[in-house]
């Protein structure tokens, strides 16, 4: 194998292909990057058998040389050294060659380092995937509602199927639900679809975490691929593969209230940034539980109270407050995490009690739904 | 006690002296800030008994109100609250006010915060300085000077005073020593003094890193003022006290080497980032020893090994080598963090043989010396 490689596309590449390598692993050959190069460019591929990357640099782009392939062949190099080196190399090209013994050279300027490689024939495949029903997103919006449900997931192992989020297809509809059962985040939208097919699968949400961090933002769309136990998602020369959480994700829709008590419409970062400021002495729990209560004229009161510290009241303006008065308490950070996803300026609040599960939407977009369970204080 | 004051001054005001209050303390009141309010402006300390801060903030400024003192008085308030209270606060202008019983109220727009103070009597006076004899240096070379010393102290409590920096004042001159044991910086200006005093005084690292964060980035004087325990740096509303080491420190003067057998000149820049990435292969010993060695033709090689993983061979154009041939190894971190110091773009290493400290210093600049101990491996 011998390449010539323009360095900034390299180090774009192998910075990508990092979030799926493992720090620490069973597997010793997974520590490493895998490199093929044909004559069609490179592809370096990282995996911690959950998720597998391959991010391909072609030869040629818009009539550019970005590769120049001397000779096809592939290795695998360690990531944690093969990342630092490439991220300083002094000059805009890099020359890479395997010499004998997986001997591998990365020549750059007055700078040479030289690399145990390990055999690429040992390498896991990435897993094969019949590409016959694709569906499509535009990044922009995949990475609006990986952000908008992901937070939501559990962080505790006891029901590993709740560090997922559920997608559901159904008639040209994504529906992604996360939920750590004591909040649920959902939202949808409508896809673009070949096939009418429907599925209903959880992938983990570290996946759609990592996979949020490498798409770039634009509206290109990313092509979709579920099959019974992984999912592939591709974008512009990335191949990103993610292992499905196994078992049923529980059925969350009688979850959420239908009816409502008390309807209150504020502003968003208002509201937000009132429940910050009360959560700073809110130390009751460990999630900064705040009161939240309905006073005279359209004015919501939240407060907190930690009485070796002090107390704080902060008074919100509310547009609108309809039906029964209400004293409630809950999460400030799930409420913070919750209004953080929420792009309106105006929020409407759905309660229907102070111990029932409450909603909260943006105004006049029925497209994303926060749900949060109160705490029991008042 | 009640005032009200610009939200972004006393945002910043707390900033600074929070870098001296203590996260953990036997002194409790010392977890807090003390605000003295009277006619002139609001005065906020923190401390933790080795660094005290005093923060001014005048009640006018260019002619400007900054802070409007409805009563005089004095509380402290619990710094870790306080501080994330005030930077969250939601309008511009904040009201502090003390109640009875030390209750304080700190109210802005809609938010208002009650917080249990603490009596200010109680908290410990700032030490008292004659400020008779001052000196004078433009802050931002008071910062380079710390920059470029404070770094070689040394971070274990086996030898304590080799945890500070020595500052020397003598002849109109301040000279500033750093060293633990392994390398030494040296910086040394002129500076301004009314009297012909001289001073061999050693200040802790840790001071001297949190003066150089606070202080602005310009070029009015601070005022130095040394007792037999204390320094005091004066800014423009600010004081900052700090103890001193006790004890003698070494005498450094024999350790630094008069005589050279080789001289090399080479880009500091160009050298830097080669001993960085020859570094990447360096993990024998924790400081990362590379090899260096001068090769024909005006060229220097830097190297590292490690069976393991592989090698790495730099090569550096020098510019002028003088005297006896060389190989040489040393930590590639001491080297980094002194060539980091040096701002010319070239750079002088004289060398008196493989097993001598050697002396590192910007190409005709005396004011600042770099040493460093080799490490034993050729």
């Amino acid at each position: 194998m011998k390449f010539i490689i323009q360095r900034d596309r390299l180090v774009q590449s192998v910075q990508d292909v990092m979030k799926a390598v493992p720090s620490r692993t069973t597997i010793p050959i997974l520590t490493g990057i895998k490199l093929v190069a044909n004559e069609e460019g490179v592809a370096l591929t990282g995996s911690d058998s959950d998720i597998s990357i391959e991010s391909f640099i072609p030869a040629q782009e818009n009539d550019q040389e970005v590769v120049e392939i001397i000779q096809p062949g592939a290795i695998v190099l360690q990531a944690k050294f093969f990342s630092e080196i490439v991220k300083k190399l002094p000059t805009d090209l890099v020359e890479i060659r395997v010499e004998n013994h997986l001997q591998t050279v990365i020549r750059s300027g007055n700078s040479e380092f030289n690399l145990n490689g390990l055999d690429a024939e040992e390498y896991p495949h990435l897993p094969q995937i019949e590409e016959d029903n694709i569906f499509k997103i535009p990044t922009d919006l995949l990475k609006a509602m990986i952000r908008q449900t992901v937070f939501a997931v559990s962080t505790s192992e006891t029901r590993p199927i709740l560090t997922g989020v559920n997608w559901k297809v159904e008639n040209g509809e994504l529906i992604c639900i996360a939920t750590d059962s004591h909040r649920l985040a959902l939202r949808k939208a409508r896809i673009e679809t070949i096939a009418e097919d429907s599925y209903n699968v959880v992938i983990p949400g570290k996946s759609l975490n990592e996979l949020s961090k490498i798409l770039d933002d634009q509206n290109e769309p990313v092509e979709i691929v579920i099959t019974e136990n992984q999912v592939l998602f591709k974008a512009e020369n990335l191949l990103f593969f993610s292992r499905l959480l196994e078992g049923n994700y529980p059925d969350t829709s009688r979850l959420i209230p239908t009816d409502s008590k008390t309807e209150v419409v504020v502003q968003t970062k208002e509201f937000l940034q009132a429940i910050d400021r009360a959560s700073l002495l809110a130390r009751e729990g460990r999630n900064n539980v705040v009161k939240f209560s309905i006073i005279e004229n359209n004015v919501v009161e939240i407060s907190s109270n930690t009485p070796e510290i002090g107390n704080v009241v902060e008074e919100v303006q509310s547009s609108s407050i309809e039906g029964e008065d209400l004293k409630i308490s809950f999460s400030a950070k799930f409420m913070m995490d919750a209004l953080k996803t929420l792009e309106g300026t105006d929020i409407n609040i759905s309660f229907t009690g102070a111990m029932r599960p409450f909603i909260i939407k943006p105004l006049n977009d029925d497209s994303i739904l926060q749900l949060i369970l109160p705490v029991r204080t008042y």
